[in-house]
């Protein structure tokens, strides 16, 4: 397999300019763009942990959202997405079958967002699929949006409805990549976290590394349709789905008010971004009712370990 | 696990003018070197593939080992090591042990060649032990070595003893960093591989990237005091497993023929290249014995889907 594989894998590495050689199974030289900073983030899927393969979840889909989720870290610090590598370890028994249909989805986003995918590691083995994605980007000096940075005063921005992505959109991320950019070229963000853990889990973390607390207005949080079909299932209500259920994949901005109100009223399009509370004085996030009634809102959400 | 962990491995990651953002499980802002080409390499390495715990092998090793792979194919390029990012599936029940273990091997390692950790992706999972390293270096354009470089004429050098690394070396690997990057320098090379996966595979591999035959002097075979061990073990030849075993990660060069006898004469401190043979028109491999008669030489090593 490994030099069938590797072979039809490195004969599908187009032709770029941003590539001065092609990685396949070796390493891969890039031109970086002039006066940028390069932007790296890698993140591995396990099946049985991140995916579960069925009829609903095939191999294309596997690949699809094992880039997605790398480039949705791009877009949370506003990179431009460039390259990417890909590592698997594939179960031997259907190696090329899942190996095909993996770079068949990784090349379909790949081609959509403007990535090369310039190389990467193929290895079998007899325990089940493991993907590790390392998307390469990159920002202006100093223009990567970072956690730590979000000021008393600003408001906290969602770019689109969470919750119950379980029931499918787990799989399908869509990485807001172009949205990023845009958002980036017209408003000024002072902090930013994409939701792959959970809305409250991921805004704690915004707030623990800026050293803020987050005043969260709960009848704002923009609830999706998913979340409410998996509440007539399972009990739990829509908004405590939206709050914790995570891969959700929208982007969690601390903006200056003003800014907040610019991007609620001309998004990129396709973005129905939306406020849903403040930066203040303090730490962890509080949920303030229609009220205004302030108490405690524990995060909650995945955590890698399982214990979450 | 994930908080604490992970919380562990981002406050292990060293101030670094290199670094404008660390990563942690986030993206990484790097401040790539002017005027230099990015070079990427990935490599997953499988626990019960490429490696078996026990007591010669805890995760101290296989950290070293994990990240020693990825730099050896920066070093098979001439490329400067500057960052690597790690993604692990820690196996659920020793997570904890096995991570701290990891990095410890992979921090010495780093600090020994210059390199600086900058984030990664920690899961954990029921499966055994996987991990993925992505190691980032710089080169200056266009001055990256080839695999496809070769020329009718040039010698083949390799940096030294192979055979036997099962013994032992194959999870002590020592990259040839810094000795790539010396070669570089004062000597002109035509095209490089690293010896990973067996001395006649891998230059199977650079002959038919470059085109070119190679023909091979059997008896000028530096042979490992390891390989010679393992040959009283199993019967097989010492040259045979030189030629076959692979993880040697000795680097194999075609040099112009003044090129390769200056480095033999005056070799980076600690190396002992050799010249091996020569490359001529044709393709594969053909071996040369004292008298100069010529036969085909079956290439044979580690084919990662293990039919080899």
């Amino acid at each position: 397999m490994e030099t069938r594989f590797v072979d039809w894998l490195l004969s599908r590495i187009p032709a770029d300019p941003r590539l001065e050689i092609a990685g396949g199974d070796d390493a891969a030289v890039l031109r970086p763009p002039p006066q940028r900073r390069t932007v790296v983030t890698v993140d591995m899927l396990t099946e049985g942990v991140d995916f579960l393969f069925g009829p609903d979840c095939l191999p294309g889909a596997v690949g699809h959202k094992s880039l997605a989720v790398s480039l949705s870290d791009l877009a949370a610090m506003a990179a431009r997405p460039e390259a990417a590598f890909v590592a698997v370890a594939l179960p031997r028994t259907r190696a090329e079958e899942i190996g095909r249909g993996l770079f068949d989805g990784l090349e379909r986003l790949a081609r959509d967002q403007g990535v090369v995918i310039a190389g990467g590691d193929t290895n079998t083995w007899d325990g089940p699929l493991v993907i590790s994605v390392t998307a390469i980007g990159s920002v202006a000096p100093g223009a990567a949006w970072r956690r730590d940075g979000a000021q008393v005063g600003d408001l906290l921005v969602v770019t689109g409805p969470c919750g119950g992505s379980l029931l499918g959109r787990h799989l399908a991320v869509r990485p807001r990549c172009l949205e990023s950019l845009d958002i980036a070229g017209r408003f000024r963000v002072n902090a930013a976290i994409d939701i792959s853990d959970g809305l409250s889990l991921d805004l704690t973390r915004l707030m623990k590394a800026s050293r803020t607390q987050g005043v969260v207005d709960l009848q704002h949080i923009p609830v999706h349709p998913d979340a409410v079909r998996q509440s007539s299932q399972d009990g739990l209500s829509p908004l405590d789905h939206a709050l914790s259920d995570g891969e959700d994949f929208e982007l969690l901005l601390a903006m200056p008010a003003a800014d907040a109100q610019g991007l609620v009223i001309n998004p990129p399009a396709g973005l129905r971004p939306i406020v849903i509370g403040e930066v203040v004085a303090g730490n962890g996030l509080v949920a303030r009712d229609q009220t205004g009634l302030l108490r405690p809102l524990e995060p909650k959400g995945w955590l890698h370990d399982g214990t979450g």
